[in-house]
């Protein structure tokens, strides 16, 4: 069972980080808020989202699991206006799901939760560095290694104490250091892992509206980003698997 | 004969309402202004446009029928700026028009009237129902039905005193019902047909400027849609045929 | 050896001109600033640029030629933010040049400058005709014309002291006439000759930047744009072969 209500700009926001990555996903209702925990197809990334109680105006549900899909739900949701609240409803072991939003009602079909796939586990992995960033900040050196290349190391140098970054195209390359200076804090372990833009481009851009991102990196390991949505209401952790570095 | 002086923001209103559903139509014009009435290709609605010559800086006409290629002045006018003057004329007989606009002069060739459909009469069908709303509020429920579905029902529901709007997709569906108090007026009476949104989406935009659209609707009839534009000045009907509600 | 700091706006103008109508280019280095000469593949337009040293915010330069990726190049400083300083620097005999801008840093490989064609010389032509205009009003009347044609008379009327452009469809014409008031200043000579639209369409989106666009007419001769960029620092020559008037 689910009853809520929501300002449209904030579900928006938590629609957005799933579709970063996943076209679909399980989410997970309890009396707490809402969750949700996936791999994309290729394996690659992961992404676990909350949403707690208190970023909804209202909010009332039993411990629950539904299908739902995100692409759909972003087109739905484009439409609704500045301000505007939704409230959703789903009854117990409803098929559909009812929407509503200035006016509209919307009765939308769920997926059967036995066509997604299983919630991974979240990884035990060690990674020993870690760096805190403005997202814009981090969004913006996506964009320009973007036009160089489609891999990007992330590293850390612990003796000049910056976060560094490097792109190499095939003619081309692009570094931009950050020092202590221009993050919010930094700590000074040897770090450097290669990674898809593909990705990152995506992560970028949900992570641009953040204040503070925390980057948590190790050598040629997983990236792992941090970072609260909806006011500190809701939390995005995506993993990121590294790229073999080929010369 | 023509020889008339228009605004070219108002010109380009009456274009864009014919341009929504035909690319080329025949132009009456007499001392009372211009006109035109036309079915699209598909024979599935029909357009009847009027433009007093009060819309008009300066308006001197004779009877007569023009050959006019509608996207060929959508492209030339969409250059002209806000609050330019626009320049037509027409000798007796000729089959070139000259349009001045900013210090351009174009000359443009008329279409054969010959090659163009004879215009329709306009089909004696009583639509009983009727609903008046701001234009506005209607092309947003257009453009909220197409995610969903490409076909919509319009009707009213005489108990509730409700004009409703609902859209069936595949596996979700959409319902908007506007109250008395949402509407300008409603006639309580029983209707409901099913339209093609195509056809609605692009009406839907040449009516969210006017403040108020007329709408009749009847039980699996077409629906007449009747708003002013060019400030009262101009007005235009469309009439849409039902499609077949399947299941 | 070149190493310089620009301002990122007026660095964007300079590649813009080039970029109308070239994707790469041999860049002439001096210590008086920068230049290229280059003719576009298909051999109808001739573009001449110089920036000089006080365009600069610092310049140091001595007598080199780099082979330079004007795409790349457009799609990096695309990047840049206004107010934005960006150094370049490259050491004698470097095939890589280093540029910095807002904390990144970039190396792009040079072209070889073997492979891009020797700079044409200037051709000596007498272009009588002389109208000095805005800019900004060639660049609309080009847009205006491309609605109709793909080609352009550009002439002048020595009696009536008028500048006319005349495009010629398949069925529409368009004139635009430019009285003296509407002119910097008109040199009374008959001319007029025929170009494509496709190269005056993108030079005119760079002159519609410059408050002066000197242009040089003949009869069916080449016309020769001359303006000014970066505040008067900078200077722009374009040359254009004329197509033959067919019937």
């Amino acid at each position: 069972m689910l009853k809520a209500t929501i300002d449209a700009d904030i579900f928006r926001e938590f629609i957005d980080a799933i579709s970063a990555l996943i076209p679909e996903c399980r989410l997970h209702t309890d009396e707490n808020g809402i969750s949700t925990r996936a791999v994309d197809t290729a394996n690659v990334a992961m992404i676990g989202l909350t949403l707690k109680k208190e970023a909804f105006d209202s909010f009332n549900a039993t411990e629950s699991q539904l299908g739902i899909d995100i692409s759909k739900m972003k087109n739905i949701f484009g439409m609704a206006g500045k301000g505007d609240l939704i409230s959703i409803e789903l009854p117990d072991n409803a098929q559909k799901m009812s929407v509503s939003v200035h006016g509209y009602h919307y009765s939308i079909t769920l997926l059967d939760t036995n066509t997604i796939r299983k919630d991974p586990s979240p990884p035990t992995i060690n990674l020993p560095g870690k760096i805190v960033i403005a997202g814009e900040d981090f969004n913006n050196a996506m964009k320009a290694a973007a036009v160089i290349s489609d891999k990007i190391a992330l590293g850390i140098n612990p003796k000049d104490q910056t976060f560094y970054l490097v792109a190499e195209g095939d003619t081309d390359h692009i570094r931009r250091e950050f020092s202590k200076d221009e993050l919010k804090s930094l700590t000074p372990v040897e770090a450097r892992s290669l990674f898809s833009l593909d990705y990152l481009k995506d992560m970028g851009k949900v992570m641009a509206k953040a204040a503070e991102v925390e980057i948590f990196l190790g050598i040629d390991h997983p990236v792992r980003f941090s970072f609260d949505i909806a006011g500190g209401n809701g939390h995005v952790e995506y993993l990121l698997a590294p790229r073999i570095e080929a010369d």
